[in-house]
């Protein structure tokens, strides 16, 4: 079986990417893009820049100190999607190891001298990454070796150190290798690693501790803090250690940070970090649209983690957190043709992004770009991508659960399972039986799908927000039909989201809405809304949304603080039709404004 | 005379730190503290952490690639406050300069080999000014002797490149080098080195060349933009240029640009900068609270832009901004004790920073510290409370005009006015002839103060914002007295400034008020106001406002977006009096919560 993860026990067991399908649809959409596009995207872009060269000892070196790692991540969706240039990428990687299994082409001549900011350790996590999917999916090879090398290399090395990497990802690299190996080393050396996060294991940086989580042990925090990617990697590893070690303590610690990141710290896209500077969380309730940074690597860091939770607890909001980052930032970083991303993902642009061919310095977020300077974001999506039908259903006993729908097939254990839907666009999912027996099958409703139906056998019942659960002894041709409602709904933030008071913003189904304005035309800083219901408009691929809205009149270039207050009169301003589109989709065709949260009139 | 800004022409001339004396009360307290305290404290830190150190040879080397331009501030600050350890530090620096003039404790041996970051001719810069405050208060010594060498020899590196510094600074001070000595070349260089800008003249970077103004010439720009420190200083040195050139294309793009950053681009306070990454202006309307960076060394930059301004045009509107900034940005920097000082200064801070005696990495604006880093701003303090008294007032033809309103005496002409008032807690201010002559003598009402009165020969008569005249044949023992209306009063933002949005905030006389909550008692993120006329409390140096507010329930930890619009009803959230403060003066009583911005509700 072949999965990304596959812990030894808890309340769901995943199934592997064999025995999970994707048809056309949206995901399956994005899986073929990846498979056909992105992958060798990433490849052709890590040549131009010289990351490949690197392993092969060309000189001076180039890229930063951690574009080992990118293609490690690369790798990984190689292995995933069972890509034919996989072995002569590996085999380029296997000629820069050194006898002593070390690896890295920064830094060779000057090992482990800088974990706070050297990144090695991090490398590692995504190589062994790389070998738990090409073992799962293939065996070993020439690739698994290089892996075994290395994590025991580092195994080795840092065992009875105090030390670790200014990074994580390591962690849940090494329970996976044990999981895939069975050697329970790796397991020991990946508990260390987080346990002595914190007590502290790393030097003193300008950014403060917290902003690599060494400020506190994991088990003593209260939310995550610090750099986005890396709390959520760390946490992802604790879950990991926590499962195989039976540490229920450590389990319930990072749900609790869970709780209060997602209750405090997250955008209405399920984007996570705020600030630019550090790439971190901010304070609570700091969430401000235009400055979110809400990096694609941290919504692929917070699905990992949300996964893990939801195999450990079965706990249907692990799969509501994880639904909203996959259709709302995962969705949105690739552009349709697979040939550009956004790195951050901000809520609000002011003003068109101009135009850029080359590699993005700044990742600013204003459009889409082929590659960055750090250019984690396209392989990390790429290897998410070739792995995400293992993220869509569980085994739950003998019976299945759909965590996230799409048209496809899920086999497990004599029971196989057709889905069709229109989702995120229409409502109904369809489960045909097309190899029965008797079961339990579960399909997810959605938080937000409070009406919902569940249908078979010829009857129809209303189900609530979690696992709609159908049991049965199933035969070929029996059907369950699960209906959500998908009218359009205005959403409100808490008054404490001081960033976006006085506005709202349209959800409909999992997705987020947003004004998109081409060259800003209507001036989206002049558009008041009032809530009434947007109607809907089915266009070629998606579902765009109207919505009434005025045009207050533009306002004079004076001092714009003032005596007197901003309300709008009911006869202020013009009626002006705002078209709303799926945030994912935004950016697509060229310049823009835009903004998700819309100021109320 | 003595002052730092010394155009040859404009519609107003500046008055000298001789002809203007402040007695105890806002300014004189704050300068009188400068002299006695921030100095000695500035100088103290420069040589713990070596910075000093590093003009006598010792090595290794130590503090930032800039940290030269610190002594050179303290040496501008010990200049106009003729401050006796000014020869001994300067002897200390005359020993690092070089044969032809070159000077710089970091660069010696690979001069000009990194224009971008390298901050050379940004040193020089405040050498220049340094010795330019020298010259105006003392005449030649060591000092000037140094600054004339490097101001040669910059001229002969640099007259004839296309090339400049990342950091502007020079510009301004050449033209005042220029102005104190009469040679024309310095005006050249300074003229050179604002043209030669965008053209471009530096390389490219990856905050992109609007980081360091080199996106475009100077008199193509329409707003200021990038780091905010540069620009201001940049536009600083073009006005400069343009008023001794006569270029009057040159001066009105810089009024441009200066109208649409007052209207875009300008926090409440004065503050500019929004954007912590790269200390930059952000985009227009991107004035966010929490993030605010409205930098300490911003703020002084905007006030020597619009002092320049001032003079130049005449119009009031360069006096309420200075105001503005000078109350509630520089006033706010220092600590009432002279010895800590904020380097960023939000409207918003939600946790309570942790206190820390030591040097300061990150800048983040919670509590004040002793020093940084980075330790631009308590030097820039320094300097500018040493020369504060030559931004009060300006001679008017023969007559006098003050802009800023402070006890004290101007003499000019023959024309003696001692001042008398206790703005800006109250606002009378009663000008008392003490020599007297016929003379105009003018006022400035503030744009706030729409109902002033001016009184005089037993007259009293209505006066609109702007100046308030007065002509007489004056004599010793008359007296003028204006009223400003000081009543708090309310103020709303326009609807473009998102980050703002729903709130309200308190402004009394130049002042902006903020809720400083120690511990967070009462929690700020639960507060809501009425907008009622706030109730006035005569503290000890300062006047303090109770508004009406209401403790909205406490929310529960659940996801923060939700279907119900979060409006309260008239019966909801328990009555609190929520005091406000000078925002000046917060977090002076340890560790709290402020916002300035308060949610309506």
């Amino acid at each position: 079986m072949a999965s990304p993860v596959m812990p030894s026990s808890g309340a769901l067991s995943p199934l592997g990417l064999d025995a999970v399908r994707l048809a056309p649809g949206f995901w399956g959409d994005r899986t073929a893009l990846n498979r056909d596009v992105v992958i060798a995207h990433c490849r052709e872009w890590m040549e131009r820049e010289g990351w490949i060269g690197n392993f092969r000892g060309e000189r001076p070196r180039r890229g930063r100190e951690f574009s080992d790692s990118e293609i490690y991540k690369l790798l990984e969706a190689m292995a995933w999607a069972d890509h034919p240039d996989l072995p002569e990428l590996a085999a380029v990687v296997a000629r820069a190891q050194e006898s002593d299994g070390y690896l890295s082409t920064r830094w060779s001549q000057a090992r482990y001298t800088d974990l706070e900011w050297g990144h090695e350790l991090y490398c590692y996590g995504h190589l062994i990454q790389a070998g738990v999917a090409r073992l799962r999916t293939h065996g070993e090879d020439e690739l698994t070796g290089v892996v075994r090398r290395a994590a025991d290399h580092v195994c080795d090395h840092f065992m009875d150190s105090t030390r670790t990497c200014g990074h994580p990802v390591v962690e849940m690299a090494l329970v996976e290798l044990y999981r895939a190996t069975g050697v329970e080393r790796y397991l020991e050396m990946a508990r260390r690693f987080v346990e002595r996060r914190g007590l502290p294991a790393l030097g003193e940086i300008s950014f403060g501790r917290a902003y690599f989580q060494d400020d506190m042990p994991v088990r003593q925090a209260q939310v995550f803090r610090g750099h986005a990617v890396r709390a959520l990697y760390l946490a992802s590893g604790a879950v990991d250690v926590a499962v195989e070690t039976g540490d229920a303590e450590l389990l319930k610690a990072v749900e609790t940070q869970w709780e209060r990141t997602v209750a405090r710290r997250t955008h209405l896209t399920g984007g996570m970090g705020s600030r630019h500077t550090d790439e971190s969380f901010g304070e609570d309730f700091e969430l401000p649209p235009d400055r979110a940074y809400s990096e694609t690597c941290a919504s692929i860091a917070s699905v990992m983690l949300s996964h893990r939770l939801l195999l450990a607890t079965g706990d249907a909001r692990y799969a509501d957190l994880a639904e909203r980052t996959l259709y709302n930032v995962i969705a949105t970083s690739p552009a349709l043709d697979g040939r550009s991303f956004f790195y951050a993902n901000p809520l609000q642009v002011r003003v068109p992004a101009e135009p850029s061919e080359g590699v993005n310095h700044a990742a600013e977020g204003g459009l889409r770009s082929p590659w960055f300077d750090v250019s984690c974001c396209p392989n990390n999506i790429a290897r998410t991508l070739a792995s995400l039908p293992a993220y869509l259903a569980s085994a739950d006993g003998d019976g299945v659960r759909v965590h996230h729908h799409a048209s496809g097939e899920i086999r497990h254990d004599g029971l196989t399972l057709r889905l069709e839907t229109g989702y995120p666009w229409s409502g109904r999912v369809t489960a045909h039986v097309v190899e029965g027996r008797a079961a339990r099958i579960s399909l997810r409703v959605p938080s937000w799908a409070a009406g919902a139906t569940l249908s078979h056998g010829g009857t129809s019942r209303p189900v609530e927000p979690g696992y709609a659960t159908a049991e049965g002894d199933w035969r070929p041709g029996d059907r369950i039909d699960l209906d959500l409602p998908m009218q359009p709904r205005w959403t409100f933030p808490d008054r404490r989201v001081d960033a976006v008071r006085g506005c709202a913003a349209v959800e409909r189904g999992p997705l987020v809405y947003c004004a998109e304005s081409a060259g800003d035309e209507p001036p989206l800083a002049r558009i008041a809304v009032d809530p009434a219901p947007p109607a809907e408009h089915h266009t070629d691929g998606a579902v765009e949304l109207d919505v009434t809205a005025r045009l207050t009149p533009a306002a004079e270039d004076t001092w714009p603080y003032r005596p007197d207050r901003p309300d709008l009169s009911d006869e202020d301003g013009e009626r002006v039709t705002l078209r709303l589109v799926p945030y994912h989709r935004w950016g697509n065709r060229g310049p823009a404004t835009m903004r998700v949260w819309l100021p109320l009139a």
